[in-house]
This record gives C-alpha cells, sequence and structure tokens, in this order.
C-alpha cells in the first residue's frame, strides 16, 4: 500500500479504551473521567469498541447522539480519539434474529449468544450490517480534527465451522487447486483413502489430513483479511487520511499475522504477560521485546503502537499481582524503546459489572485517590518529554524468523516428538542474544526481504515456503550470516516431506545431510562439545535436550559434535561458507550458554550494529534515533557503561560514564 | 411457617435407607433383614426412595401392594418408617413417553434417560407425575402409625437448560427486574454490548454476564424451592402433622440451602467425607462439625437429623478405606454433639448389582456375621442409653458466616485472583478456632438475625447483600464482636462493585479503606506482623499467603502490620470501637496461628460460652443440655480435665477430674 | 474350525505394509521400491490396507488394474503377498452418500468423515459395501499364487451409538434373555427405578447399570465378530484355503479379542511399546512377551505372526525415541522365541504427507542410504537362517488368566478402590517371574481347557464366569497348582454380587473366606508377613499397597499373615490342599520379591518346564523346538550359563558353557 497514510503525532500517544456507554445514566461520572484524563496527561482515547448495542440499539436505528456528545466534549477537553468500529461483540437482538452470525463448532454445534469474538466470519449478513454500521460512523465523524485513527473491531480471533464457512473454504480450495487430483496430490489424500471425488465432500477438518489443517488456517486467515477489507472500505472512502489499525495479541497463532498486516496501515498490539509471576522478570520482558520486535517488522517504516496494556493487574490469570511501583513505567518506557509511539491501556475507568469489573484502570471503582492513579499521572507527564522519540524507527541488521505457516505445520505435525516441540520458546531464545547485545531486531516470516540484514536466524524452519531457499542462498552468497537448526527444510508449503534428504531445499547451502532425529527422554544426558580452536565462540560441553539430529558433513566445516549416543562425535554444529556469506547449523537444542556464546561471536563477525559495547544482562537497551533507553528487569542493581555523553531526556540532567539502574529503573538519555 | 410440624421423638433415630424393592422376589431375605434390624437395635428406615418403578409400573397403574406389605411387617418388627418421595429417580416409561422431563445441557442437547437426579425441575409434566403419585402415597398411608417423616426426592441437584426452563426465568427475571432498563443496569448489560432488548433474547447463560450467572443460581434456587413445594402440597394436604424433610449434601452449591429450609419443617443431611484419607482425620472432623453447625442453624429451634452415612466404605472415592474399629461409633457420637437426633445410613443392605452394590452397609452380601455389622449392632446398643439427648438444640453465641449468594458471586469473579480463592476452606479455618474451645457455633448466612450473638465472623463477604451491613452494624452498636477479612465488601446484591471505597457499606464500621489487593505467588513471603502490646492475642510476625490488601485506617487502630512488599509498614488487622462493640478487619490470609490467637482471645473478651475451659486439640467438645460429649479425633491419646462431676451416659459410671481419650474414643457424660 | 487353514512357510515373513496407491504417479519410485524389497531381504508385503478410495473410485466402478500390475512385479520380484480387504478406511464418496456407515457418539452426534477406524459395524449399507468389494478381491486373486494371506480390515475399535446398532443390541438382548423380567433381574435395574418395562426404552448406556455396560461390550464384540465374519464369508468362498487373519493391538480392551478369534485362522498382532521411554527396557519386553503368549494360546496348535511394529520411530508418542542400533533386531528375535513365524513392519515407505508421515519405515523420505535400512537389511538377511524355527509352537506347562469379562467388569465397577485398579499390570507382574525362569506359558481367559497345565495364575478374578470355578475344581483335584489373588470371586457373569461369601464358587475350593477389603491410602505401611519355616519360598515381610482382603481360614493353611492394622495377624498368604494339588490365595498386592519368591517355588514344585534352570534377571530365554532363544534387555551385559551343547543358528559356531550377553544382544541357538 503504497499510499497508506501514517500517523503524524507531535507526541506520544497516552491513554487507553475508554466506555462512556457503560456510564452514560451517570452525567457526573463522565464530567470526572475529564478531569482525572487531563489529571493524567491522556491525550487519546479508545472510543466504541464494544458499543454496537448503543450505536445501533435496534435494526436499522442509529443513535450517535451520545457518542457527538462524548467526542465533542473529549475534544474540547484535549483528548484525541481513536475511533473503533464495534464488530468485536454482536448485539442480542443481531444474534437472535440473524443465527447464522453465531459460530458453529466442529461437532456442528452452532453456539447461543454469549461473550464476544464469536462472530462468523463468513457471514454475508454480519458483513452487511458491519459496512453499513461503519459506513455511518464513517461519514459522520469524517472531518472531525480530533479523529487520528481507525481501530477495527478487536482482537480478532477464533474459527467458525458453519456450512458458509465450508462453502467459502471449497471455494478457497478450487481457487488455490483447481483440480482435485492437485488437491489431493497436495494433501497427500490418498493415505487412508481420504481421496475427495467431489468438492462437496469437504465439509469438515480432518486433522489427519496435515495439509488440509494448515490450509485451513490460511484460509481462516484469508476470511479475516477479507473480512477487515470489508469492515475498512466505507472508512477508506469517508476518510482516506485516517489510517487504520487492528489490535493484535501475543504471537497468536490463529491466522498469519503478516497477511493481515497488508489491509492495516499502523501495527498495534495488546500486551498481558505474566509479570511478577516469577521474582525475575527478565524472561517476560525478552519475551515482551521479542512480539515488539514482530510489530516493527510488520511494518519496518513506521513505529507500531502499544494499544493495550494492563495500568496495575489482568483479572484473568490465575495469578495476578499488581505491577509494583514503577514497574509500569519501565514497561512503558520498553516499548517506546522497541519503536512504539503509543502506550494505550485498557482500561482507563473500571466498569461495575460483568466479567471484567477488577481489571486494572487508570481510574479505580472509588476514583482516582490511589497509588495506580497517581503513577499513571506521573508516567504521562514524563511521556511529555518524550515526545521528540515519535515517527522514527530504528533500523535493524539482525532478524529471526518467526513463520506462522511454519509453526502451523509444526503443530500439526505428528513426530518426530510432540512434547516439548516449543517453536514459540525457541526463536525467543534464539533472539535472547541480539536482545542482551542490544541490537536492533526484526522478526520476520519467511517471505520478508532480507536484503538489509546481516544476521538471519531461523530455527526449526520445519516448512520451507516457496522462494525462501532462494532467497536465503542469495543473502549468504552475499556476504550474509545464515543460522538455522534440527528440524528444519523437511517438508514443502503442502507439509510433504522432501525427497531429497532433509534438510531439503537447504541442503547444499548448509552443506550437511540430516540422516535421522534422535529425540532425547528426560533420563539421557546429551552433550554438544566444541570443537577446539573454533573460531565461532563454542567452547567445552553444551547439554542438548529435547532434540539432536543426527547430520554428516557435505561440505561444512564441523564446529561441534555430539558426546554421546550412538552417534557420538558426529557433527553436531557446523558452518558452510558460501559466496561472501556463512550457513551455520545447529544441530540440537542447546542450553542457553551455547546461544550466547555464538550469536555474541557472530555479532562481532557481522559487524552488526548494537547499542552499547558492554550491557549487563538483564539490562534492555535499545536506541532509537538520538535516544538511548535502558531498562533494568533484573532483581538486582546493575551498572551501565556509557560510551558516550547523554542528556537524561526526563530531567535534563548530563549523563556519562556509568551510571547505575536499580530493579526497574528506566532511563532514557538523548546524544548530547 | 410457625405451624411447622416436629419430630417427637423417644429415642435416637438409628437406621437406614432400605430398599426391599431390589428383594420382591427373595421373600427369605425380607424376613432376615426384618431379624438382622431388631438384632442391630435398628428403629427407623426409610423406605421407597427409588421405587417409582414399582410404585407405578406403568403409567397410572399404582401398586403399593408390597409396600403396604412391608411397611406392615417393619411396624410389627418395631421400625419407624420414614417414607420417601421417588421422584430421585424417573422410570423409563416416563422418560420414553415424555423426553422434556430429561434435561437438556447448555449445548442444547437433551441427556439420554441414564442415572438418577436429572430430571428437569421446570417440567409441567413431571411436575405433576410427581404431584399425583406423592397424593396417591399420602392418602394410603396418612394414618399409618409408623409414619414419622416425609422424605422428599433425594439430593437435589443440578441444573437443566431446556427451553421450559428458559422460558421460567425469563418469567422469574421479568418479575425480578420489572423493565430490561432496570435489568441491563443490574447486569452491566451494556459491557460487550449484552444489552438486551426484547426478553425473548434470554436463551442461555453468557459467563461473561456475571449477574446473569448468579440470577440463574438463584432461578434455580426458586424452581428446585418450588418443585419441593408441589412435591409437599399433597404430603400436607393428607398428613398435616407428619414432618416434611429433604437431604441437604455438604457445602453443596447448585442451590441456596437457606431457601431451600423454608419449606422444610426438619433439615437433615448426608455425610460422605474421606475419613483415613490421611493419617490424622481432625481435619475432616472439623469440616463434618462445621456442616452439622450449619444444620442446626437452618432450624435453630429444633434438632436436625444425620440421614445418611455409611457404616464402612464408599464406593465412589478414589480410595475408601473401610472405617477402622470405633471410628464409626465416633462420627455417630459426634453428630449427636452437635444437635442430631438420628443416626441414619445408607444402606441397610447391599445390593447385589449396578454401581453402588460395593458401598457400605449394615448387612453384606453375605449376612450379617461380619465386624461391620457388630459394630452397628454395638452403637444400636448403646443409643438406647442415649434417649434423653433428643428434641434438645443447644443455642449458640457465637456464629460464621457463609453465604451462598457470596459464594456464588466469589466463584464467577474473574479477579483478583483466581486460584486458591477457597471460601469453603476459610470460613471452616475461622470456625476451627471455636470448635477447639468447644463453642456452640451457628453457621449463617447474611440474612439470618444477629441479635442472638456475641461473635460474628463473616470471612471474604465479597457481596453485601440487602440489610446485611445495617444489621451488623446495629449488632456491633449492641455490644457485639464483627470480624471480617479481605475480599470485602467488593460488590452489591447485583455483583456490582461498590463505588464508596471498598469494604463499601462496611468502610465506615470497620474504619478503614482497603485501596487496593495485593495477590501472592508462592515465591513470595509476606508477613502480618502484630502491634507490640496489643490486647488481642497477637504476637509476632505471622505468615501470608494468596491475599493481602492494602488498607488505611480511617478511625480504627492498627492490631498489626505487613512485613514486606511495597507496603511494607501499612496495616493489616485493624479494630474499630463502635457503640459497645467492635469491628476487626484481617487484610490478609493468614496462617492457622493467627485465627487461634485472635478468636481464642475473642471468645474470653466476649464472655462466649465454651463447653470446658481447656480442651486438648484434636479433641471435640460439645455440650448438649444436660449432656457433654467428648470425642478425640486426634491420633495419640489426650488427657480431658472436667471441671464439674459427671456420669457415663452410656456405662452409668461416675466420672470426674481427668481421664484419658485414646485416638477416636467417644464419650458421653451427663451432669451428675 | 477343524478345516482353519494354517499358513505353511518355507521361511519367516519378514517385509511390511505397503501402500504403492500413495505413489502410482511416480512409476520411478516403484521400481525403486523392488529394487530396495530385495536388497533388505523383504519377502512379503501387506497390500491395500487402505486402498479402498483407489479400488473403487466412485460407486460400482472398481480399478484392479494398478493392483495386478503391483501384485504382478512384486510377484516376479520374489515377494508374497498379503491382501488386505481395505474396510478400515471409508472413501470420502461412500461417507457423503451413505450417512449411516459414520458412527453417532454417546450425545446422538454423528461424527463428520475424517481418520479411520470409524465406520459403524452394524450398518447394512456398510456390511454390504464391504462384502461386495472382498468378492471381487478374492475372485480376482483366488488363484494367485503370491497370495498368502487375507489381512482382514485393520484394527479393529471403538464403539458407535447410533439408532441401528442400538436396535442391533436390543436385539442381542432379547435373545440373551427372553424376558423383561429376566433382563431386569440380571441387571439389578431395580436399583435407581432403571426397570424396563419395553425393550423400546433401551436406546442409550446408563453407566450406573453396571450389567449393561459388560453386556455392551459382549454384543459390540459380537457386532465386530459377525463384521468379521461378513468380510470373510467371500474370500473363504473363493479361497477356501487361504487362511484369514485381523491384526490385533495390545491388550486392547473394546472386545473380547477370544471370541473374535473363532472366526479367524491366524493371529498376529501390532506392537508399538514405548521403547527407550526409561533407561531400563525390561519393563517393556516383559510386557510384549506377555502379548505375545496371549497370541500365542489364541491359538496354541499354530504360530501366531508380528503384524506391524515399527523399524525406528512411532510418530504419534509424546517422545518417540528411535531404536538404537541393535534394538529392532532383538525385538525381532524376541518375536520368533515367544511364537512368531513373521516380523513385519508398518511401514516399507514413508509417505510424503499426512498424519503418519513421519513414523519409521524401511525407507526413508531420501531412499535407503541411513542406519535404518542397513539394520533392516542385515535383520532381513540373518533370519533367512532361522526358517527351519517356522511351523512349530512350544506347549506350555503354566498359564496366566487375563480374562476380557473379567477386566469390563473390575472396570465399571464402583469399588472397592477406583484408584490404582491395575489389572493389566497385575496380570503381567504375576507373569513376571515365569518369563524370567524361561516358562513356556500362556495367557488365557476363563474360557480356556486347563487341563494341559501344571499351574494357573488368575489374578484379581473379581468376576467368575460360568463353568470356571468348576474347571479349576478339576484342575485342582487332579494336581494342578492354582493361584488367586485378593478381589477373586466377588461377581457372577451378570456382575451380581455372590452371597455365599466371597470369593463365591472358589470359597471352598480355596478354604478360605474374605470377610471385608481393606484398601491403602499412600500413607500406610502394611505388610505379609511370611510363616517362619512355611515351604513356599516366602520368608521375611513384604511391603503391601492398594489392597488387603480381610481372610479367614476355613480349611487352608495360612502362610503369611498381615503386619499392621487392624486385622494384623490373621492371615495374608494361604494354601489349600485339594485332590493331588493345591489352590492359593494372596489377600494383598505384595512388592515384586513375592511374586518371584512364590513363583519360583511354585515351578520347581510342579515341575514346570523351564528353558534354563538359571536365567539372569533382564535375560529372556525361550525354548522353540530345538531353538533356544536369548535377548538381554537388561542395560548391562549378562552371563548366561547354557546346560548342553549349541550351534549359534546364524553363524554357525558352537556355543556352549557360559557366554556373555552385552545390552540387546539376541542369540538363537539350536541344539548341537
Amino acid at each position: 500500500m503504497p499510499d497508506s497514510p501514517k500517523l503524524v503525532l507531535d507526541q506520544i500517544l497516552y491513554g487507553g479504551d475508554y466506555n462512556p456507554d457503560q456510564w452514560l445514566d451517570r452525567p457526573e461520572i463522565l464530567t470526572e473521567d475529564l478531569r482525572f484524563m487531563n489529571e493524567a496527561s491522556v491525550n487519546v482515547v479508545s472510543l466504541g469498541i464494544f458499543a454496537w448495542a448503543t450505536l445501533e440499539p435496534e435494526e436499522g436505528r442509529f443513535d450517535f447522539s451520545w457518542l457527538d456528545e462524548r467526542i465533542n466534549a473529549l475534544t474540547a477537553n484535549g483528548q484525541k480519539i481513536i475511533l473503533a468500529t464495534p464488530s468485536g461483540a454482536k448485539p442480542n437482538w443481531m444474534a437472535a434474529k440473524y443465527p447464522e452470525i453465531r459460530r458453529v463448532d466442529q461437532h456442528g454445534i452452532r453456539e447461543p449468544q454469549n461473550g464476544r469474538h464469536n462472530h462468523c466470519l463468513t457471514s454475508p449478513v454480519y458483513r452487511k450490517k458491519v459496512a453499513l454500521l461503519n459506513a455511518e460512523l464513517a461519514k459522520r465523524y469524517a472531518n472531525h480534527p480530533a479523529l487520528v485513527l481507525w481501530h477495527v473491531s478487536n482482537e480478532f480471533g477464533g474459527y467458525c465451522y458453519c456450512d458458509k464457512c465450508m462453502s467459502a473454504f471449497r471455494d478457497w480450495l478450487k481457487a488455490r487447486y483447481e483440480t482435485l487430483a492437485n488437491l489431493n496430490h497436495a494433501w497427500w489424500a490418498n493415505f487412508w483413502s481420504h481421496t475427495f471425488t467431489d468438492w462437496e465432500q469437504i465439509v469438515s477438518i480432518d486433522e489427519s489430513v496435515n495439509a488440509m489443517v494448515v490450509d485451513w488456517k490460511r484460509f481462516m486467515t484469508e476470511q479475516c483479511k477479507t473480512f477487515i477489507a470489508n469492515e475498512v472500505a466505507p472508512l477508506r472512502q469517508y476518510t482516506p487520511t485516517v489510517p487504520v489499525t487492528v489490535n493484535y495479541m501475543t504471537l497468536f497463532g490463529d491466522y498469519d499475522y503478516w497477511e493481515l498486516a497488508k489491509e492495516l496501515d499502523v501495527i498495534c498490539w495488546d500486551s498481558y504477560p505474566g509479570w511478577h509471576d516469577a521474582p525475575n522478570d527478565t524472561p517476560i520482558a525478552l519475551r515482551t521485546s521479542f512480539v515488539h520486535d514482530q510489530m516493527r517488522a510488520f511494518k519496518a517504516d513506521r513505529p507500531w503502537l502499544l494499544m493495550e496494556c494492563t495500568p496495575s493487574v489482568t483479572n484473568w490469570r490465575g495469578i495476578s499481582k499488581p505491577k509494583r511501583p514503577g514497574v509500569h513505567r519501565a514497561i512503558a518506557l520498553a516499548s517506546l524503546a522497541h519503536g512504539s509511539d503509543a502506550v494505550m491501556h485498557f482500561q482507563f475507568r473500571k466498569g461495575r459489572g460483568s466479567c471484567e469489573q477488577f481489571h486494572g484502570a487508570y481510574v479505580d471503582h472509588s476514583g482516582n485517590q490511589n497509588r495506580i492513579f497517581r503513577e499513571m499521572a506521573e508516567i504521562g507527564s514524563e511521556l511529555k518529554d518524550l515526545a521528540a522519540v515519535t515517527g522514527t524507527q530504528e533500523p535493524a541488521q539482525a532478524a529471526v524468523v518467526y513463520d506462522w505457516n511454519n509453526r502451523w505445520c509444526i503443530e500439526i505435525a505428528r513426530g518426530p516428538r510432540n512434547d516439548d516441540k516449543n517453536y514459540d520458546e525457541t526463536c525467543i531464545e534464539w533472539y535472547r542474544p541480539l536482545w542482551e547485545a542490544g541490537v536492533p531486531t526484526h522478526v520476520i516470516d519467511q517471505t520478508v526481504d532480507l536484503s538489509s540484514y546481516k544476521l538471519v536466524i531461523a530455527p526449526m524452519s520445519m516448512m520451507i515456503r516457496p522462494g525462501f531457499a532462494e532467497k536465503v542462498q542469495a543473502f549468504v552468497e552475499n556476504g550474509g550470516t545464515f543460522v538455522t537448526t534440527y528440524l528444519s527444510g523437511w517438508v514443502d508449503q503442502d507439509t510433504n516431506a522432501f525427497q531429497t534428504g532433509f534438510p531439503g531445499p537447504l541442503r547444499k547451502l548448509l552443506g550437511i545431510w540430516a540422516e535421522e532425529m534422535d529425540v532425547l527422554a528426560g533420563y539421557e544426558a546429551q552433550t554438544s562439545v566444541a570443537t577446539k580452536g573454533n573460531s565461532y565462540g563454542l567452547n567445552g560441553a553444551y547439554s542438548v535436550e529435547h532434540f539432536a539430529e543426527v547430520i554428516h558433513l557435505e561440505g561444512a566445516e564441523e564446529l561441534a559434535h555430539f558426546g554421546g549416543e550412538y552417534y557420538a562425535g558426529s557433527p553436531s554444529v557446523t558452518v558452510n561458507k558460501v559466496g561472501k556469506g556463512q550457513a551455520i547449523f545447529v544441530a540440537s537444542r542447546n542450553d542457553a550458554r551455547f546461544q550466547s556464546d555464538l550469536i555474541s561471536r557472530l555479532i562481532d563477525q557481522a559487524s552488526v550494529k548494537r547499542a552499547l559495547p558492554r550491557i549487563p544482562t538483564g539490562v534492555n537497551v535499545q536506541v532509537r534515533g538520538n535516544f538511548l533507553f535502558a531498562i533494568n528487569w533484573a532483581p538486582e542493581t546493575k551498572t551501565l557503561d556509557l560510551n558516550s555523553s547523554y542528556v537524561d531526556a526526563i530531567t535534563g540532567d548530563p549523563v556519562s560514564g556509568s551510571f547505575e539502574l536499580v530493579p526497574y529503573a528506566a532511563t532514557v538519555l538523548r546524544k548530547a
């Protein structure tokens, strides 16, 4: 989308979901809210996310009067508006009149009206109703100066198996495969006599047909994408300069977010990790940063937005500890460090009833006289000093490949082991040394152009999608460093195994052949032992768990070998020099020291840009333009050595040399 | 019910469920049973509990001949009759002819005929069939001298979601709320666009609408109540002096037992705890006593009945150890100690087949030549000596509030934590020090009049029902001691949060404000540290788990403070002196020593009557009229010091000073 | 079946499932397969197991051309053919056109087409379609010289609850019970008013009616049996001399395999245990041998076949480690040791897609250049030297009773304990000392004639089927040694408890009466203490878990007594000498030392034939004709002492005296 509108901001967006529609009979509350917003330096609110029943209380009768009034009052009060389309929850009257909009499960049972996010994405009626309401909204607020962004629906998710969905799936399959012969071949359908002889035989999802399951997820991605397109069409028509977003969730598996991103102007996500689940929050900060770096990769030419997080607690976890003093500030600044232009929250005010009544908010049931509000107001005040951060996005020289198609393939695969596949965790573990070194990183998928990177890590690339192998080959030949691991190059886009020897299309580039996969039960103590004198930072024996692939050199050089089992002595880490670059294969799942040793050496070898030469463990350092962000997630005080002179962007104090960061301390420095 | 008939007994009821309808083709068994009953001093049996198929073998054809014969034989043999209505299990012919009587689940699927206790409580046909049969039964046995009690149906439980139930729910809601506007407001239904615009939209239960879920349970309570009323009407018509009971189960959550009690004359329950699950049975004895003390509170002017327990084993637990020698005797006497006038059992004789064939009984498959029968006969013989216990009910000066509406509210609440809410366990833990001190106690709900108590403990009173706060205020002003805890005063009867600051309507009385709730993950070591020199028995640091509410003094006095976390030093236990009384707030879930220290001091302060000044841990002592009961549940011998002279009520031996109780020893002493 | 045809072999069958129908568009693969088969000494393949969609691509249109071609090519290449009927997976077209062939679950929901092994066993349409196709197959290949065996369908399993099944169930019940009165009596149906007054009321399975559940499993066994008979009829008609088999699974509970065996000529099973799940594979080898010895008991006059196992990994386990080098060879030889005439595998070649793509095979995705193929080829080569083993079946003097009816009874019984019933594990534990002693053993059920045995062990014989007690009485009187345990003789074939005192019809023979069952929670330390000077090898205190039955002597002699609990000192092991034999009762579940001590002494007492006088633990030794097999499953080297002179059947080297077996070493010796 070359003409995709960008957000133009003169401040960091600070605010959150706001639901005045729950308080229309309490004008004193609405008035109080305006005051509290300004006390907390809130400059934007997300309006109307679940307001369909209030906007269209009966079919065809729209009531925007309350929304007009609220938008005008907020605008007058100084807030900008992110306006939501309300399709995340269907009104009761619609669910009753049009049963087709309620989802059907895999047993053919249509669910009753309840909850949210459970409309059929295919339903023509629902799509029509959504488009109609969106058009009304867009027309009405098209010229409103406070409207900065469209928030389309909410946290899309889930599948429907109704007749309309299955019929649309058949159409999608016809377009993809043209003939049943092609489909049967791609699906390896002769297995267990699952050969389709009529398109109409496709009426449910057969878990034993791997390719069907992956195609179903691709199709559901397409349904979500066209559902969004249908929502967005009237918005673009009436408000062509107002960008459009959809709030993503952390590593959410139902749809391929790379596909949905094509319909969007701005990327945003809702972040609710389990802060304080353990004494050390570093693993959670790491995982959150991984997702942040995925968000910035979706649209690398612009910032993304932290659309939701909680000011204090979630309400749905088994144990949801309130964020301790200062912790939310650290979280907020970390999101800016990784490229966000917003710190937004669910929710501005706690509702009195229903299932989210105890979710954290700026304003508590009893008002704003409490610790949380005070901290929120302090953060809001500080963010004003960081306005200059906005609009920029740091380029990345390193990338980690996390691919939805590959993920689905790994999930549906029966074997080589089914316990502890851990694709998410493995990608994050490979990202860890980059994060610890303050390397600006993109989390990409196999479709992304690699030419701007120096180092690409693609763990567990079981499925090689069309074009990826060729792209990696060129990347390496041109000087790039490529790293991949066990369980890579096993199957094609149809989940069918390569017959040319694993790692399939990467075999030649990597210079190895993977003969068989060993999997490790808990009682075994396997190791990967570094070759003495290797120049990749490896030394000693690394412990191995879960996966150990038995490989043979076909041109590659051995960097380590296995210490035990029947393949003891055979290579466990290899490098193949190709063109100006190199391709590294790691045959086993190793302990954390391994990734630290290897990746920190590769960063040096490839001269990948990093924020500072030395960063203590647990300190999250990122550069963004002239700004240096440092957040200490470790439970003890750390000392950071700066290599140039800075000014504290909030206090204005000069900072240089080394300085201390107590736990959760977060500092933003501007180049002096 | 001012004219509610009472049981008038000249002996403790001793017997159990008896199913001669399973043995009609075995007259020698029936004859043997009569002999065995007298050998075991059985003086009453419960007849006909699941006999519908035998009483009405085809629609409209009743067969009472076998029942006539059995009742006459039993009467002649010396047994009294508790006559059951058979509605607990519907006959196959009825389930086949009237599908509407079979329940429908939340997915809309009607269940096939099976099991028991699974009729639709709403079904007009089933209600009609029940009333018809009950009328026949009542007419036939109206003047039978052996008929002492009506046993209505059996262990009511469960929900049905059929159209008839949903329609009745809508009617109930119309009566409760009058308008949809009121309903939407009470249900906070604008949240997630759940606004109802037509009553007919209410067709299922939406778990995201907390108030709807709680209202559903209130409605299902009402359905059970009117179902009972429908059963009872013909019984009262033809046998106005015969009392009516329904057998309750331990802390059963489906219906509010306080509501059902309004239809009953006599309270009874079925007790099947996991005796011998652990080396020490004291916790199980404690929990059982808690339920006993709830039973006596339901009808404080009369004794209750232990309607069922097992002579030896249950058959449905994972591990169900036979009660060791003497243990059942201790259990039986403990029920009398807490106000029962009966020791009844499931079952008199083991059936040969189906799923309860191995449940304990007086009479085994092979007859009465076994340990269990011998012990049962000994207990029966001893109970004859305790006839004077009957008819009395000890008044209580202490009460623990365990409230169904509050329980449902806690269960459906998402947050502040969802793991380890433990409402039941917490109420029992607060009851423990009263039990250990031999204090006669009532377990009540928020609707009960408090004027007769000196000490009321209401743990985790998240929901404050209408009138409760006012009642507690008056209770304290008049000299009462009131104790409550964290998570109290959060929401109103509609589960909507109070906006006046927690603990809501109790804030002024307690003299504190609760700012936020901390919840503790397993790794944290929080403490509640007693203020030095406090006069409430608190000393040192108590360990805290799960909940710690951050509170501020608003007139109350601090008795302890938190030892750690960001709110270290803030108050953790407070007392507020109001009028002649005091209100105590305990902000955290503390270790057992805390409850022991605080409650034993409050018992002294308030001069709450206790059985004896000093009672060793694990010994269950209760006074009932002139009788003192002492049962040792601890796994070691304990010495009990008496403060006056007694006679052993069974042996007639004089007893005074101190005497030893071996494990499971149970003694009944009469004031000399 | 007196004229049941046997397999006549001049070699051990070596090969596996082969699915050329997945590769018809890849002739180079098909050609390669022929070459690889001969490289691996494959002499037989199972063809067409899931080929229905290829054999009958549309209704009534059969296509055998590809199969003709493959069979001819294979025959020309030297392979024999096991031809499958393809009913294990229904084609999509059939599932679409005839919904009745898809199963209905217990909630009445018909499942969509997916997976396999999920056709309704009752469906007349499906039976007709199967018979039609089988007739076509049989006619076409009737005279083909390579056809050695019919492989009927695949791994039968599961239940359907559709109307047709329930109707057939009613017919089966009418035949069994004649009148509803008989049925109600057998089902103890008056319990919970479950009395049936019309056959049409039987429309679902009520788990509370134990006998109904057991009858349902008997009925489903009958449906499977008649389904097989329907499949087999045309095969017998056109190929009367070709034997028929169905592949069984390990201790599979859905149907009584003894009943199915009546329709079969040859027994075979598919073996997929969790090799390498733990450091020591001995327990898995033991369990596998137990099933082997059940297979040979099904048809004691002929060998059985190992129809499936994996050359390397399964694909469906949580962790499925590849078999380490040499391990599959040990597994293959162990199956021969226990009477198999075949070592067959799933699968010859890995398919590229769908859910079994990563299951082990001779030929990998990339061909045959790998460890697994090399090992498979070596095994194939060695098996040629063992052709003389075929056709023989070693007689057994010992038997362990494992009975499906009893198993179902134990499973459905509620009580005496529901955790850790462990019927399978207990039978295998009693089999262990026989296996360790190298005793040829049959695993039988209660219907088998006992006259050929010297020692019969029937653990946990809760249900005594008609005739079993009389048979055991005669067996003992004639000199046999009978051993049984706690939980025996409780119920009759209708699951109704005996009223004559447990162990019911075995009471007199055993000379004891079981008064009550104690069950042990984990915290208790019970023991069974040997009587000093007993002549049954018992000494010291054996630890007891789970079950301890309190028994009394009625003629038997005490061999041990309980060490604790309220029945301390009462007998725990007894022997009753009757006629020329003896009957032993073991009242508790004891530690492994107990079974070893008792059974090794009984082997000596009864002069039961064993392979060698002394066998080290973990070494599996079996005699088969002139051959002695020895496999070391222990993780350390063991030394075996021979008592005569042998020749290594593979190398031809003379062997005598003692020789060492490293872990997984497997040796076949021929009497010199």
